[in-house]
């Protein structure tokens, strides 16, 4: 008990002592919680500070991520590779200690939370990864797969809406390995939250399925390693540990008040607090035996030894299942995957089918997921729109008893209904990627890419391979109307650093932007992809897509043999106007370059050489493509055809009409710049 | 009963007859909510079909928007403005049946619903806007605010998180008159929806404050009636009444399917759907007693009547509420506004002094909330932060009775503490602005705004003034790391169209931006403001700045006789970096133009003449701005101070030099721009 009270303080000590030395930064929610890290990272967390890559460790989120001090406290006093002189530098410069928990940045951080609600959200996906995985790679005797999750959250998160759809989708799934502890001290930036946070939290927990343990003192060390281990019995639901707490706790003038939560102590006060403890060592001074107590090196090697002793047994059971295993968790493709896109991208150049992009997806997918278990499908409740599912990718079913159902083949789920959920789905997926094992993707409408954009962004900022499949792009949608047309998302996810873009323009390129998105392991993808059917284009050549744009077709192919006097750069539905507009302007002897350019994004990181050679110095640029016209200019544009303002209801085919998206419009727009070059 | 049956077969065969002549929309959520739709418009609800302006009319809010033949169906056959022909053309170009319901396009329309779970929040901020003008205005006697806002909704708005953030504090704010109406089915898109939603939706309201009538027959039209009336007696709890419906009720074959939601029910299926519900009449044939038992034009002009001659006795006894509450209610600003801006912008600028943005915009409001009781005010739990807060806006609490408290000088809240919830505070500023007598404003991190992206279009879609005070913009903000420095976010919000975008550079132009946002009638606007402190940029005239760019330093202001030989545009905090470069190569004998330009959006709308005087041609441009470049190319610049990876958690000044955001930089890329101008 004594030690326990060392060990919560000298967490105390050292998130005061560093927010004071960085003069910025959050001590009272590590202050509060430091009794219950104690219960859980003394008591019950399975993880080896020597191998933090280890696979079959617990997962550990913090969701209030604003709360750092208290995870890279764990992570220094516990082992991990995080000096003391890392918490001195907290908040500095290309420091391991950023002001919220960056996953890339720092040993054992899994996922960078500060964004409020996704990293609760990040958890269900790491809790379903592990489900999914157990239920497909252990064997009678042999759990190889066998750990839990847990996250730290408060009720900043609890707030947030996507919190719900976490909730909501853990208990559908009867996810009874995450188990949640929410650190309930009643204050929320703004103060004591009762006038703005009314909610009956365990009975909100309850009404999604969850087993829920209520009114836990959260400073009682002995109560909250009960609860947990009374948690990890359940058998077919998550669980929330609910830990009354104190803000800023140990604090004798900040505890229990807003002042607690985003300031440092101040002197004074951090005097008064390390009396108040008893904690009589020096700034950053830690004693030898609370550093002894809070070792988990040996105790971590132990549990990895015996964990690799069990693999080495089912690796000699189940040598295949163990080397599956193995590479998915490193995020290795299997090797035949450069076959299969290869082949993939010549059928569909060789069919040349007139289909809508989000088939042309579903036709790759077909390919795709046949090859690649990892790959987890999904949709927010648009199955049949985005067309997200293929033959190898049953639906997810969890049994009543919390099972995962198998197929009559014994196949595992694959693609999951999240409901109408885009964050949650989004954020979730972050998961499943960080966690390992899987490539997730999943589907929505793209203008519905604006409900999950901070989870994209967070896949990006955390260089993870999660792809986000949005269909029914721009007016081309019709009659669902502007509500429902994306008319700035393609130009705005473009502009999110790190996100790869694709808008392909047919089934080759919808090939190719799949392949890429699978091979590029640090980099989530968005594939905007049409609801209406488009033409297969013509090309001669299909090395040059994967660079993200090419020169489709040549004056010469139109049967004028003058060189390009301009350049129609067009995206996806708009490339076949683009291959009219030079029909038309051939017949005027005008001749015109066509470059496709399904990814600005990847076109951006070739070489100047390749670039000039694509959009050669000049002769004037005309861009089509049915968005916001802006973002076009960067490529030094002469015109652009797009759309500045909202889309209407209609057909399809009437709105391109209505919004000038026609091969004589784009025509007459390339004799205009013509004419303004002379 | 008769009645009832033949009123809400009505609805059924006008929306199966409209989707099936559009060939494409939603029959089954119309079908299934027919009856409950009987219940409240035939029953209770309080409207006037020839004035859908009445002031104190109950607002009726389609959440599941994509039945909006149910509303069309409603608005015809009660009486509105909206001939059968405009149903005919459901989904057709400029028809006012659009394919999910606009507000602004068709009368009765109270807002714009089909992205999920916004109409529902929407409604939230009715109800609000409704109680606090109650508060503010009724005197004892005198109800002249005192209406229901009733809302339909299905499972996918409550499988969207926002939902949950929209109930939290619909119950926190104890809405008793709010009452929404589930129409739960069991059907989603992807089918039953039993694997991905398990929420126990009575319990999960409870758990929020909410009044819960559970289990009504949704097709049992006296029940519906009932419950709606038990509903109307809460007095300080929101009431949801779970109707169990069928989806596409009436139909042999597709009720009861996720078919019957999104695509026509055919002709054959619709002819045995009308020999099934015993329909006998023509396509868009309604007989005329079927219009008679609708017909609500007498009804709600009397109704509309008796209030009128309320609001005259209202009126004789206190003229200057009844002058105040018509005002707000219109939308327009007080006389006196327009000198308050005035010399809210001339004290600014005479006191010249260095704040940061968000303190100057707290300086601004400081006026404009004193002069404007419209202005309603909210964070999203950073109220220290954004700095929302102001004399005049004391905080909105609610009694344990339900009522709305009041300061002892009797004054309403008007400051909202909104939680962790940005993108449900968006929504339900929209719904205060859609409802009248308020302009509300709410803050967040710029970041945030991710999370409230959506409903932020949706504003500009629906043309509603409404603020967004988005703080702590880019690196500037400093420790607290990449996931809180907003990069991208300046230059994707300026690309949705509609929307005006701010990120002024000082006092002055902060008090002209909230200006010009509080005259735009008719458009939202997004301030982006700095966390750090900012010197007053030396202006001769201030004039120009509400044109959104303007000529801020000419060479002569450094010394330099000659004309400009570039011209550097910055925006917000890097304005001042832009003076200190001009006065570094002024040394050099380099003339520069410093033009500041706090509103793209809104420079973009001026005459050409005045564009070009800002930026001449011929004189190469650079732009400087913390956040990513490729917007900047749209304005011809040679080159582009900005930044194309995410941020890092650091001291800001330390960011600044790091990312290249110094005076030295700014000049170095203008000489490297004039020498490849040569």
């Amino acid at each position: 008990m004594a030690n326990s009270q060392q060990m919560a303080n000298a967490i105390r000590a050292l998130a005061m002592d560093a927010v004071q030395q960085a003069n910025s930064g959050h001590p009272g929610a590590p202050m509060g919680m430091a009794d219950m890290a104690v219960a859980l990272w003394g008591r019950h967390l399975k993880h080896n500070p020597t191998n933090p890559q280890w696979m079959d460790r617990d997962r550990f989120v913090l969701s209030n991520g604003h709360a750092s001090m208290l995870l890279y406290s764990l992570l220094h006093l516990t082992g991990y590779d995080l000096p003391l002189q890392e918490l001195k530098n907290f908040r500095q410069l290309h420091s391991k200690t950023p002001g919220h928990p960056e996953h890339g940045i720092t040993p054992g951080v899994e996922t960078t939370t500060g964004p409020l609600g996704q990293g609760v959200t990040n958890a269900v996906g790491f809790a379903l990864a592990e489900k999914l995985l157990a239920a497909e790679f252990n064997r009678e005797g042999h759990a190889v797969v066998d750990h839990h999750t847990y996250v730290f959250l408060g009720d900043g998160c609890l707030m947030e809406g996507i919190s719900h759809e976490a909730v909501a989708l853990a208990g559908a799934w009867k996810l009874n390995k995450l188990i949640a502890l929410y650190d309930d001290n009643g204050i929320s930036i703004d103060g004591q939250v009762a006038p703005w946070f009314i909610d009956n939290t365990p009975q909100r927990f309850m009404a999604c399925g969850w087993n829920v343990i209520d009114a836990v003192d959260g400073h009682d060390v002995e109560a909250v390693a009960a609860a947990i281990g009374q948690a990890k019995a359940s058998a077919d639901k998550p669980t929330l540990i609910v830990c009354k707490t104190v803000i800023g706790k140990g604090s004798p003038n900040r505890a229990n008040t807003a002042k607690a939560h985003g300031e440092p102590l101040g002197a004074e006060e951090i005097n008064l607090t390390r009396a108040a403890l008893g904690w009589t060592h020096e700034p950053f001074a830690i004693p030898e035996s609370v550093y002894a107590d809070w070792d988990a090196k040996a105790a971590g090697q132990a549990a990895e030894a015996e964990w690799t002793l069990r693999f080495a047994a089912y690796e000699a059971a189940y040598p295949e299942l163990a080397f599956e295993l193995s590479r998915r968790m490193a995020g290795d493709l299997p090797k035949h995957f450069a076959q299969v896109a290869v082949d993939t991208v010549v059928a569909a150049h060789t069919k040349a089918e007139t289909v809508a992009s989000r088939k042309a997806s579903q036709i790759a997918l077909e390919a795709f997921t046949a090859a690649l278990p990892e790959l987890l499908g999904g949709s927010a409740d648009l199955t049949g729109s985005n067309l997200t599912n293929t033959k190898s990718t049953p639906a997810l079913r969890i049994e009543p008893n919390g099972a995962v159902a198998k197929t009559e083949a014994g196949q595992v789920g694959r693609h999951i209904n999240y409901g109408v959920r885009e964050f949650g789905m989004a954020a979730i997926m972050n998961g499943l990627a960080l966690h390992g094992g899987f490539i997730p993707y999943g589907g929505t409408f793209l203008t519905f890419s604006d409900y999950s954009r901070n989870a994209i962004r967070m896949a990006a900022l955390m260089k993870q391979r999660v792809i986000h499949v949005f269909t029914h792009d721009s007016i081309g949608l019709g009659e669902d109307g502007p509500t429902h047309q994306s008319i700035e998302h393609a130009a705005s996810l473009r502009l999110i650093p790190g996100l790869d873009v694709w808008r392909p323009a047919d089934t080759a390129e919808t090939a190719v932007a799949w392949s890429v998105a699978l091979s590029n392991r640090d980099k989530p993808t968005a594939l905007l992809l049409s609801r209406q059917n488009l033409p297969y284009a013509p090309k001669s050549d299909l090395g040059d897509i994967s660079r993200g744009a090419y020169i489709l077709s040549e004056p010469a192919a139109v049967g004028l043999k003058k060189k390009a006097q301009a350049v129609i750069i067009a995206t996806g539905s708009e490339v076949q106007l683009a291959l009219a507009a030079q029909q038309l302007l051939a017949a005027k002897k005008i001749a015109v370059r066509v470059v496709s350019m399904p990814s600005t994004t990847t076109f951006d990181r070739e070489d100047t050489k390749y670039k000039q050679l694509v959009l050669p110095a000049g002769i004037p640029r005309i861009a089509v493509e049915m968005g916001v016209s802006d973002f076009w200019w960067k490529y030094g544009c002469a015109a652009v055809v797009g759309i500045d303002t909202y889309g209407e209801s209609a057909p399809a085919g009437v709105l391109f009409k209505h919004f000038g998206f026609t091969a004589e419009n784009v025509a007459d727009t390339v004799l205009a710049a013509l004419q303004r070059a002379r």
